[in-house]
């Protein structure tokens, strides 16, 4: 291991077994569903080949330059899970030439755009709101999805794929039962719109739903056609806290180096701040702010072993993190030593660190 | 102005006020002060060519790669103002063999380590805490703080600089008195140390201060020799609300597509998240978290007015911006349209936007 400098380190049996454990849960399902894995949270061509190998060839991504990166990369079926950017047509008009491209819609209106503005046919999801309230047609608001619904099937570039949604909201759930609450509330809000919508005329239109607790905490999955969470591949201290994996299954860690020691404060500074991990913060054991917590690095083979009780990164600068510890731990970390720090919300780490990443 | 995605615009005009501004007032002070401005809030080709306009030749940056980047754009006299990375010691020869360089320690160790591993002359600076509790030798060791002096002095290729301190706890004070105070307290105990030395044989030793909010609201330096502030350049929302800036000051902001509108939530959605903005967040004037404040897009120049009243980013997800406004404005802003998000933390975003910057 040669890491002179904040460093993403990415365990490769850890990622592997996250991918399997989700592939399998889905295979298992009583009907068919596809498995769309969202892409955004590891952005990495390696860790795409993994999911290849797993069988999966249709992925989720949250920009349209993400969507270029993973095209190029030989990925021929993508959805650009954000709702449509229209200054974005150029580039869209050139993928959806060259792969098949799903794209999200929440307005009548943006179909109209849509159908005047591209140059190629695209599959097109109606993104609805049903809890979160990010962005989307609320999912009580019938006569606006249907309509929207309509003006797809008569657009001449557009075909309906179906109904997507995205239930953040489940990350404000914080027991094992409230998140299932919400995915059984997400899954019976979508199949009343598909019900109404096949009443009205409109068959066919499948269900895609996509957060990581729902996905992690639901054994069998039923009435949908689609999942694309995505933060499972490496996990974090977030789906920790929400009960959605176990530390070992946190498949990603910041290599940073000790830069300094003050016994004194009971502190250690290493590089690896905010340019580095985010700011994503949650509140640690004694009810501070934690930016991370920490392990250390096994020397022969780049991986991580289990966390150092009360040892956590307690604040963030631009490329400074402070590490609140106990005694005996500042007397054995040295100047120049690598310690493993676990982030909080590994997307954000992952997109920052993504020209940095080593895999072990 | 052809904006697609969000992108950071920077309004040059009044980057050029803002470092007038800074450059004037140390011109003014009654001894002659070093301007080493800091790099790492702007890490621009085309904003350091500004302050090399102005007279500028030292800089300070926080990483041992921006030190590469600025030493290839002709920047020859560099400061690494984070204490040493032992690990990037063959990063630091090759710069030290090419540019005046000046390195950072906050041990007698960290001395003997670099005395043994550095193969060209550094100038070095002993990092001081007077009260932050990032880095450096708390201010009242004074047995350790001349050990290392000491060290310095006998060690064939460091040459000591002086004392150097950043007061970040300024940030934490919120009058304009309280600001002053963390300055005078900071250069009050840095004299104390200079003068211990002085009494110990070691002269000449330089104080080099650099936090912004004091550097902006002192009105005449004094005690010190160097001043290395950085955020000036942009300014942002948390420098308006320690009262460091006026907002029509703030010099960078974040132009962002609109994607969706919510008139029954009072939201609009941007393409803008905390891969753009950081998620650097402080109170809205409402006394909820605000991640931004948005102003609209002079079309004609590129830059923006002043800020919208009651409209502010309520939340931010990985690529996504909510916007909370009021009715009028849900009805005026379209589809496509370009809002302008003032961050929190113009550092962070503009690290995040480096590729993605506009000048106008």
């Amino acid at each position: 291991m040669n890491i002179k400098r904040p460093t993403l380190i990415v365990d490769k049996a850890k990622v592997l077994k996250n991918i399997d454990r989700v592939v399998k849960k889905i295979k298992r399902s009583p009907q068919e569903i596809r498995f769309r894995p969202h892409f955004k949270t590891h952005q990495s061509e390696q860790v795409g080949e993994w999911f290849r190998e797993k069988g999966v060839t249709s992925i989720a991504v949250s920009s349209v330059p993400m969507a270029e990166f993973f095209a190029e990369k030989g990925w021929a079926d993508i959805t650009i899970a954000v709702v449509v950017n229209i200054l974005e047509i150029d580039d869209i008009n050139r993928l959806a030439e060259k792969i098949q491209l799903n794209l999200l819609v929440d307005s009548k209106k943006m179909v109209q755009i849509l159908e005047k503005k591209l140059a190629h046919p695209v599959d097109i999801w109606i993104k609805i709101d049903t809890g979160y309230h990010r962005t989307g047609i609320e999912w009580s608001f019938r006569k606006e999805i249907l309509e929207t619904a309509q003006a797809i099937h008569k657009a001449k570039k557009l075909t309906l794929a179906g109904l997507l949604t995205h239930s953040g909201h489940s990350y404000d759930a914080n027991t094992n039962e409230s998140i299932k609450l919400v995915y059984h509330d997400t899954v019976s809000k979508m199949q009343y719109i598909r019900d109404y919508l096949a009443q009205m005329g409109i068959e066919g239109v499948q269900i895609s739903i996509g957060d990581t607790p729902s996905c992690s905490r639901i054994d069998s999955f039923f009435g949908i056609d689609e999942i694309r969470s995505g933060n499972f591949v490496y996990f974090d201290l977030m789906q920790l806290e929400l009960g959605a994996c176990r530390e070992e299954e946190i498949a990603a860690a910041v290599a940073c180096p000790v830069i300094a020691s003050y016994p004194q404060r009971k502190e250690i500074v290493v590089l690896g701040g905010a340019v580095h991990l985010s700011v994503e913060s949650l509140m640690a054991s004694n009810h501070k702010k934690s930016f991370g917590i920490v392990a250390l690095q096994d020397e022969a083979t780049g991986t991580w072993d289990k966390s150092l009780p009360d040892t956590y990164v307690s604040s963030l600068s631009q490329e400074h993190g402070i590490i609140r510890t106990s005694l005996p731990y500042i007397q054995r970390f040295k100047i120049g030593d690598i310690l493993m720090v676990l982030p909080v919300h590994s997307c954000l780490t992952a997109n920052l660190l993504k020209d940095h990443t080593q895999f072990v």
